[in-house]
């Protein structure tokens, strides 16, 4: 089977968009951060993620970018890189700052000198630290620093056909993450062991890695919306609710279920039962051209009426990529108009203090009905013990 | 089996020993921050560990300590936290940055308002966003802002007998999980497949996750000291070195090890043999009252001696705790003197353009011999295919 990745030539036409975007904006130097929990933006522009350390692609509005990396990964830089050039700077050393003895990188001085800047543009804005700000700053002088976020935003928001199929790669192997679960799960397993089943099956099945931390959480855990596996052992008769993404080339899908061991509870069948229904209507409108807040409000509409009004955390979608949830959000408050190709992660999230589930799964917004990335067991998973 | 833990005591204890520091440092406020990949100061005080969103432990110098968390965050945080008072704050969700509509969460304001500070420490220094520094500047006016990382560093280097219980499980657990894997690899498989049988392995033997993004290179990729699995096919007569941790209650062990699938060249056999004899003079010489530095000199000495001074990165060891590699770092330059119950990860990194290996096992630091956290198949692992 062919390996599914990114052509170098889109790479370069990712730098020329961005040059022009760059332009436009009047930015003559863009600083695109990531780091080893959100690694998108420097993965986006030279195929590298960072671990550890951090690091950062550096694109002139005119001439050739560079890879910004730490003292420790010049060769996993330069295995995965696209972007020749590779400057290691110890402001992209691991946080808790080693010593390299007799090391004489180059420094902001440096990178200054070269591109002598005007207005420089960073991506990663909220992630920025401030010392590497602070070097920045005392380097660049009187030069302008500005969020550059939507800029690059305004370019990856529309998926390319490799992009998706990335995805869609990503969703089928997600797809075989839950149908391990669904295969072994048993009262007794531990909500840690049942992540550890779903990513060795992904890892076996062609991911990358996992698209985020997955998790598994179970009984009082399930109304967490955001989680982390425990070393709780799921039972019967209570809600299990699974996060589980793989990565496939840079870019994360999820799929999010509901289980149930044994026998269900009403309460619980009718809560789940509203999720479902919520979530496929999610889907159905899920059209290019549709407001985004409609959808929202037409969703959290459903749900209040059938009394669930107090379970609602946040909007019914997100926008997919690199990330497993990047900007957009679905929300009441949205002012934008679906277009094809977006990616979204349909993610009906309802919780309150007693119990919560997640369905989640990603569709590609096309004209007409979306194209959807995964739908196993979209139904409700009452599973025999 | 019972479960290991950090008992509640001895969250109340760190804060009270991190207060009666603030107070030698002047110090009235204290923000320890941490992201979904640097989980640790968070951790520390709170047992919670944020995921997509960050978080951040607020101790005033007199009184009780919050949990700063996101949007999101909240079942999830309370059901994890010894802090029990959480505040949600804006500034602690992605850095995508949702929209919340209607949300009226606390803003920095309203922490100035509350504890009236006049000197802010501020732990994670390094990574705290420049965006949130803004915001606390903004708010809290004249006040001095100073990085705090040296005042949770003196409290946390020794290190408690529940923290070694905790390390001792999470090495127990990582030798488990190279264990499955020299039990699994065969030609052909993936460096990610590796990787998940190992993550599987110990997720199903009591890890709460990985330690960190463990990995497997192999071939070419065995040159890089910092590392993520790819989808590459390990090969015979190639090193194929193994980064593969667990975390138990917050604590991250590692075992690091080169294997090699039948006929093993000559120069490998000796690259191999000079780094594992590197490892055992390092563990032999991890004792109470040595200079760091003088550790490092000697294992530098050896290796240079040995003909391979240029396979050399950093020092042959570093610190490990909540994080799998903190501080202090045992480099040539170093200052210290090692102390008993100072927890390290030996750690032997070589590399070259042709090849690599890393050789990790973690020692707690006695007066005489260490104590080996892990010493599973610490040999030359040549295996049959």
């Amino acid at each position: 089977m062919k390996e599914i990745i990114i052509p170098d030539t889109e790479f370069s036409k990712r730098i020329i968009n961005t040059q022009t975007a760059m332009k436009a904006a009047d930015i003559d130097l863009l600083l695109a951060f990531s780091t080893e929990s959100e690694p998108a933006y420097v993965r986006y522009y030279s195929d590298y993620w960072p671990s550890f350390e951090t690091a950062a692609v550096l694109i002139p509005a005119t001439g050739n970018p560079a890879l910004l990396a730490g003292p420790e990964s010049l060769t996993f830089a330069a295995a995965r890189t696209k972007i020749k050039r590779i400057i290691q700077m110890m402001d992209f050393r691991e946080s808790s700052q080693p010593d390299y003895p007799g090391s004489t990188l180059p420094t902001w001085n440096d990178i200054v000198s070269e591109f002598k800047p005007k207005k420089i543009g960073i991506a990663g804005w909220h992630m920025f630290p401030h010392t590497m700000m602070s070097d920045l700053k005392d380097a660049a002088g009187n030069c302008e620093i500005m969020n550059a976020d939507e800029i690059i935003r305004a370019i990856c928001i529309k998926k390319s056909e490799n992009e998706l199929n990335c995805l869609r790669e990503a969703a089928r192997i997600s797809e075989l993450g839950f149908k391990a679960v669904l295969e072994q799960i048993k009262p007794g397993m531990t909500e840690a062991q049942l992540a550890g089943i779903a990513a060795g099956a992904m890892l076996a099945n062609g991911a990358e890695s996992t698209g985020y931390p997955i998790w598994c959480c179970s009984g009082p855990n399930s109304t967490q919306a955001i989680s982390r596996p425990t070393l709780r052992k799921v039972r019967e008769s209570e809600i299990i609710h699974f996060s589980v993404g793989a990565k496939v080339a840079g870019y994360s899908a999820s799929i999010g279920r509901p289980v149930v061991l044994g026998k269900c509870p009403e309460s619980t069948y009718k809560f789940m039962q509203v999720g479902l229904d919520a979530m496929k209507m999610t889907i159905d409108l899920m059209q290019a051209g549709t407001l985004a807040s409609e959808v929202a409000k037409k969703v959290h509409g459903y749900i209040i009426k059938q009394g669930y009004g107090e379970t609602i955390l946040y909007g019914p979608a997100h926008g997919c990529g690199q990330m497993e949830c990047e900007f957009p959000f679905l929300e009441t408050s949205s002012s934008f108009t679906l277009e094809e190709n977006m990616v979204f992660m349909v993610d009906v999230f309802m919780g309150d203090v007693s119990m919560g589930q997640r369905w989640e799964d990603g569709v590609i917004v096309k004209n007409g009905t979306a194209e959807e990335l995964s739908s196993y067991k979209r139904q409700l998973n009452i599973l025999e013990v």
